[in-house]
């Protein structure tokens, strides 16, 4: 990168708190699986592990050139599997939106031929699913998965089996065959194009860990390559499990090698968004050939999953007119726009068929694009919206046909008692293939906290079975995502996926949940910090009343005070009654040696007197 | 107040793009009903009308002087009730928790004679309501409640019928005699001491718009008088229905008198806390005089409501001892302790027929105190917390027949999968007394983000019935909420209640969604950001990228840029199809009209030029 594009000031090294470790599967001794760690002073659970979607970048011992890129340890499994390396197709001006001189960004230092299958043998996750081949790629998330589960076996009294999964299926223990039947059945994709090397695999399914996604990407108004790559890898370091990058200015390809190059997580885009910009932004000049060259053009560079938006059909856009806030979707209303132009069928619809092929040789995955999703509460569940979920469902199984993987995208805006049937409907209508939600937002009327309106609507479809949420920021409908606002975005969709992992039932969502609880019942600061979403922002509002470490061992906090903290009385009366186990004292006797040690409420100490400040009278 | 108490830079004056106006009811020309207009440039929706909890401080024509209090407006119709004016308890040493010279905060500029009902008459809303007597009170709130269901009924095709209530019925229209009836089912309060003649009525019922608390006070270790007052004018001004004092320090006498006689909204406490300031912080010292003394203190002051954790009961402490994070409420482990060294029943449960004799004579409500609610996910629904439930029950049958009001406080923490069997529980336990919950929080690993976790549990109990929602703050767990705390918590909470309203179908929820919707779709920014929950947050954040008063009537905003703007094109979309109501032509003449208009995709204005910034190559 020339100093034209510097290299932005990436946020590396492990989060606070925690060190990464790596697990090998019994089944393949070559994988090596990446977690975080959190020790804890617990001596009961000496460290917690969590899953890990931020890549090398939070490994200490792992050095980042962004120059370089991620290393490509996945192109060793993909030349075992029936590819050929080929000419690629060569860059054009378009590509990216005809910048010139200072305009252009550099184009990424390394070249790479591209790979796609021969036809010769299954390629895709899908294929191999379906012929009984276990991937590497399968057998690496099966262990990926498995956070907590081998605990939950050992230590089953501490695990409620309680949870609502709606008719999910959460295994006691994830195996790589549970892991291919699901995709066999279409129930879960691992979106992994073959020229995407560099990604750390991971799963996409209803019966698995809900997932997020972030979207990060330039626009004509506002920022810079640097900014994306920063944005991609401050997400993940949050825990963004998927990237898309929705670039829509100049540069456009040159952003995306430059991001897929550096990127452990699975990159979608919507190839739509870069056609629209060949054409010079006319969508009425958008043709099945500039498409079909931009399809190719992000398969060579490793895009592992598309939004096509081919459920737009001409005959559904006049149910759109009555709507309180007509088409909201980009990709939707520019396919709109074409079709009432040329007063004809979708050429994505029409050419559905030729899309799965290509996209088959690369293993790209569908992510079937909700065109005509309601733009606000009172568009929601509406006939248009069904429509084409309807007609998403004919085209999941002409992909699996073709040998694809496929989700389904899902709504931006319903009200609370609309987004159940939602879910009901995806499951049926496209026979349980993985759904991915914007959301939805609950209400319409707090722009700047959209990401809270989302959020409550993204807990409540993921714990009815949606499989990955997309985040929205606090900036949504007023402005792109500034890093805060990504980081932002990404925690609150960490705690919708989470608040819907617990009420599946999953039980690394428990034990994770319990650690944290019992560190804040036993007083242990650091370990609260360290086991939150968010150790940095944890430890600076609690150290804005009580600043100094030793109020790190402090039975109380800043909100109470030492008299009142309910947590310490509470310890008090847990402890007494412990040491009193047997039971055949009477609550009398229990009273007389509750006394008898003490029963003091406050905690004597140096520094509870220094914290209180009692006024020197 | 002196100079030691310096009166603090309150925030007053309308909310940016609001203005206040006062109704008058029908049933009563001596009332004036104060809400929040907005005007928009929509011609069809001229203004939008909004609830306002933040009494005269956000009127313009009104002076504020915290030294004087509000109005007294209300003690007229206290007269006319069967009340005496009397020498009230004097002020004691241990009601400011022994302070003294410069640690002792001014006393409240007038000393008001308390009033106290004589009996002779139903004085309660409650007595009032089953004699059949509709108070001021109570047509007062009617009219305040009736947002939008005007237009309602005039518009109906605009509102949709199809919300999901479970069992709650939200009239088309609220009249006075439907206010009067809910509150002698018991079904409503009113919370209003008679001592708080300051106070604009308001209603709390799952027939009613859902209403949220904002908590605030000090603690021994942070914060002053005057933080705690401007804590109360701010959390109104954005929409806090109640507030509660939840002070634990020193002052707390003074503090809580400033705050009454300056509240525009009912303000609650929890006896307990300074009950156990007089005994020195020592719970086992705690006994029934020196808290029924500090209820007549209270209630002598104007507290509206009281939480009471007469719910404790020594039978139920064994319950939380195997428990992740055993009692995490403040009343319930000061009970819990008490409870255990005396080896006696506690003693608010054994006098709670004296409670409600005193808190009958001022009208003051009933929160009966969750004092075993669970304190983290893997405790929610546990044998301690229903236990505590269903003796709240009992209390709640109990109370009426003293002829109280009262409410139920909910759990803090519930697993999303849980949260609907305590609505349902809690309305057959309480006979459909109001459920008045903190949150729930889903999930227990975010802290810093609480107010997240909680509200996607409020918005999800607050449809199932819960008529008022305590905020959570994002210092929850960690500290003291400062303003913007404050503020973030109130916001948060309104979306929670408001998404809870709309899936309910309230009209008044869905008229103000869709005003917003259409304000977003026709781009007008500037009705965007005042109708929103905080307009100066829509505000800046769109100012961030595009700040110009020109871009205010831009047709596209920086998320997407000028070409990306799916709400642009879809609008073109509409405009077409609208101009093309003649049902007989063809789809292929539509097209060609459409070209015929010019079909253009981009704003060709000096604007988007602008903003667009081609590069000059």
């Amino acid at each position: 990168m020339s100093d034209k594009n510097t290299i932005p000031s990436l946020t590396t090294g492990a989060l606070t708190g925690s060190s990464k470790i790596y697990t090998t599967p019994d089944s393949d001794h070559d994988l090596r699986v990446p977690f975080r760690d959190i020790k804890t002073s617990d001596p009961q659970e000496s460290s917690v592990r969590i899953y890990d979607a931020s890549g090398p970048y939070t490994d200490d011992t792992h050095t980042i050139d962004i120059n370089k890129g991620l290393p490509r340890y996945r192109e060793a499994w993909i030349k075992e599997r029936s590819v050929e390396q080929y000419q690629g197709r060569n860059l054009r001006p378009e590509d990216n939106g005809q910048a010139k001189g200072s305009y252009l960004a550099d184009a990424f230092s390394h070249e790479y031929q591209p790979y796609r299958g021969t036809g010769e043998q299954p390629l895709t996750q899908y294929e191999m699913a379906r012929a009984g081949i276990i991937s590497k790629e399968m057998i690496y998330v099966a262990e990926r998965e498995n956070l907590g589960r081998k605990k939950a076996l050992d230590n089953a009294q501490e695990i409620l089996d309680d949870g609502e999964s709606f008719g999910a299926s959460l295994p006691q223990f994830v195996t790589p065959e549970f892991v291919r039947s699901e995709i066999a059945q279409g129930r879960a994709i691992i979106p992994a194009n073959i020229n995407h090397p560099e990604l750390e695999p991971m799963i996409i399914g209803r019966n698995f860990l809900v997932k997020i996604n972030a979207n990060i990407g330039n626009s004509a108004i506002a920022s810079t390559v640097e900014e994306e790559i920063d944005k991609m890898v401050w997400a993940t370091r949050w825990g963004a499990d998927t990237v898309m990058d929705l670039s829509t200015g100049k540069n456009i390809h040159h952003t995306r090698e430059w991001i897929i190059r550096n990127s452990p997580v699975p990159i979608g885009t919507v190839p739509m968004y870069q056609a629209l910009e060949k054409v010079g932004g006319v969508a009425e000049d958008l043709t099945w050939e500039v498409f079909r060259d931009t399809l190719i053009e992000q398969c060579e560079q490793g895009v592992d999953y598309f939004t096509i938006h081919a459920g737009v059909r001409l005959a559904y856009i006049h149910l759109t007119v009555d709507r309180v806030t007509g088409i909201v979707s980009r990709g939707g209303s520019i396919m709109a726009k074409w079709c009432l132009h040329h007063h004809k069928e979708s050429f994505l619809y029409e050419h559905f068929e030729d899309i799965c092929d290509i996209m088959r040789q690369y293993d790209v995955s569908f992510s079937l694009g909700d065109g005509l999703r309601p733009g606000s509460n009172a568009d929601g569940n509406d006939r248009a919206q069904f429509a084409e979920l309807e007609t998403l469902g004919e085209l999941t199984r002409v992909a699996w046909s073709k040998g694809c993987q496929v989700i389904i995208e899902g709504p931006g805006h319903v009200p609370m008692h609309k987004i159940k049937v939602n879910m009901e409907k995806q499951l049926r209508e496209c026979g349980e293939a993985p759904f991915y939600t914007l959301g939805p937002l609950t209400t319409d009327i707090a722009p700047g906290y959209d990401h809270i309106t989302s959020a409550i609507g993204a807990a409540m479809i993921g714990w009815y079975g949606t499989a990955m949420l997309c985040y929205v920021t606090p900036k949504e409908h007023l402005g792109l995502p500034n890093r805060d606002d990504v980081k932002t975005g990404v925690i609150t969709y960490k705690i919708a996926a989470q608040a819907a992992d617990l009420a599946k039932g999953h039980p690394a969502a428990q034990i994770r949940d319990n650690a944290l609880s019992k560190a804040r019942f036993d007083f242990r600061w650091e370990d609260q910090f360290n086991l939150s979403l968010d150790p940095d922002t944890a430890r600076s509002f609690h150290d804005e009343t009580l600043p100094k470490e030793a109020h790190k061992v402090a039975h109380f906090c800043s909100m109470c005070g030492p008299k009142f903290c309910s947590m310490k009385i509470s310890r008090e009366v847990k402890d007494y009654a412990n040491k009193l186990n047997d039971k055949t004292q009477g609550m009398a006797q229990m009273s007389h040696k509750y006394k008898e040690m003490g029963s003091q409420l406050y905690l004597d100490t140096e520094l509870t007197k220094e914290v209180v400040k009692e006024p020197a009278e």
